[in-house]
């Protein structure tokens, strides 16, 4: 180990700085209030761990690692950092569980009525509900975007008896999915899905993904959810989907624009739920983060290969 | 066959009847209109599909099957009809998927602030949440009566890495439950489940099972669900429960009394959410009931014995 390795550290946290020391007794952790006073030793830090913008990288010359502390590196990606003998590592891993979790419960919420139920409870209202319930049993779910969260999502969908099939690059299969497609014959797999469940990253084969073609494909009364990035959806071709009644509802934790401004018609079309960019947040994120980081640290100081790596042509 | 076989047939549905013709050309029936025109034909009725109610079926002195349209038949076991020698069935397993559906829908509900999101999707509000979330991954879910539906939550749980023990009579023990627990043993089986979710019917075994000692057993911060009958928790005691902190949240399809009048204090305690009582509902559930009854109706006129059996003694 050379003890002049600088770390950046975007979350300075004594816990996780005790844990680092054991790992790496003699690193020099530059923190972010220190390079906010010391710009000059960004040219020093050879990780980071989170917190940089494209700028900061462009300067940090001898950066050879970085840590990204969330699952999308899509704001920090450049053509030059793309060519730069800079190892990127991401956490996707840790949000699987957890997008899963806040994508069924945005699609129960729909299926079961619960929108309704805790309106009659501000009411003080009891009333049985029912009508435009919808059970999840038997239906086939598209998984667009088969990784750690896609997977994580077809193993529920399966527990709720769903048919999950599934769309990633490649086409390779996967114990979960019934039948995978890949991109090119992605309209056969959007006339199957009655359930999409969009997890995929943005990148520049992914931007507009579903536009037109895609929706029109959908069976009549399809739910989209989103909770990759905004941009993956034509929000035009959305908007027609919804009007047109082609789709029973679009649940998005993700937008395009985001923030979502206040007057797009997005807000208030009926049977679209919106939840604001966080599926991936739980109480938990920073310690499981810090878990991969660590443990990447002690592979990196060894010399050994990485766990997490950036495809860095890919975009994720 | 006998051609004089009378079914009674509560609701009255052209599909319905076709079917039933298949099965059995011969049979009679007569509808709930003609039961309410000639009520003595009550006294020639030998196998009802639902509707009856405790009076009926005491005049219903030719009556040897009872096929029950919901789960729970605690409204219409009396002694005198334990005596009888009546066969009555249910359709319980229908609700598995359904109940299984609406509990984690009520929880994820909670567990990812997704009544905080559409409020503020109703003000146009582009608001991150989360700081509130809770995962379900790694917690333990208390399955409280391990019959159908029971077994379907906790397939559901493990699909969410959660930790499912159970409670149910005979302490039998079931594929999908780590660790099972009996009546006896109520205490140490509350004492470990952070979340539970009961399924329980109502008879004089299970009346007001959650009383002051057994919330008092839950860990700090345990979350209370009930999909079973309202009064095999004691309202008091949940109430209790729910101002001391001890809970952090109590999701309630049935409660007690039901329906809650509207001065109820649940009503309007944080963190309950009120559904009024159709976790059970879904748009299939006559289908599914009807290809139950119709398979029993099969097996009574061979003689063989039926599926569903309700044991009169045990209330379910």
């Amino acid at each position: 180990m050379n003890a002049q390795t600088t770390l950046f550290l975007s979350r300075d946290d004594a816990e996780l700085r005790q844990k680092i020391g054991e790992v790496a007794p003699q690193i020099e952790i530059v923190s972010r209030a220190q390079l906010k006073d010391h710009p000059e030793r960004i040219e020093h830090i050879e990780i980071a761990y989170g917190g940089l913008g494209r700028d900061q990288i462009a300067n940090a010359t001898a950066l050879k690692w970085f840590q990204n502390g969330g699952a999308g590196v899509n704001g920090l990606l450049s053509p030059e950092l793309a060519a730069r003998d800079v190892t990127i590592t991401s956490v996707s891993g840790i949000h699987a569980r957890c997008i899963a979790e806040h994508l069924f419960g945005m699609l129960l919420s729909l299926t079961r009525e619960l929108h309704s139920a805790r309106e009659a409870q501000n009411r003080r209202e009891w009333k049985p509900l029912g009508a435009n319930t919808l059970s999840l049993y038997g239906k086939t779910l598209g998984v667009l975007g088969v990784g750690a969260i896609g997977a994580q999502i077809a193993r529920v969908g399966r527990a709720f008896e769903m048919k999950p099939i599934g769309l990633r690059r490649g086409r390779a299969g996967h114990p979960e999915i019934e039948t995978m497609f890949s991109p090119e014959n992605r309209l056969e797999f959007f006339a199957q899905a009655q359930i999409v469940m969009n997890t995929l990253p943005l990148t520049d084969a992914t931007r507009g993904f579903m536009g037109e073609a895609e929706f029109e494909a959908l069976p009549d009364g399809a739910i989209v959810l989103n909770a990759g990035r905004g941009a993956t959806i034509d929000t035009t071709a959305l908007l027609r989907g919804l009007q047109s009644g082609k789709l029973r509802a679009a649940l998005l934790d993700v937008t395009d624009p985001e923030p979502l401004p206040a007057a797009h018609p997005l807000w208030e079309m009926p049977n679209v739920f919106i939840t604001a960019h966080y599926a991936g947040a739980h109480p938990e994120y920073n310690a499981e983060a810090d878990a991969i980081f660590l443990d990447n640290l002690r592979l990196y100081l060894a010399g050994e290969p990485l766990h997490h790596v950036v495809d860095k042509t890919a975009g994720y």
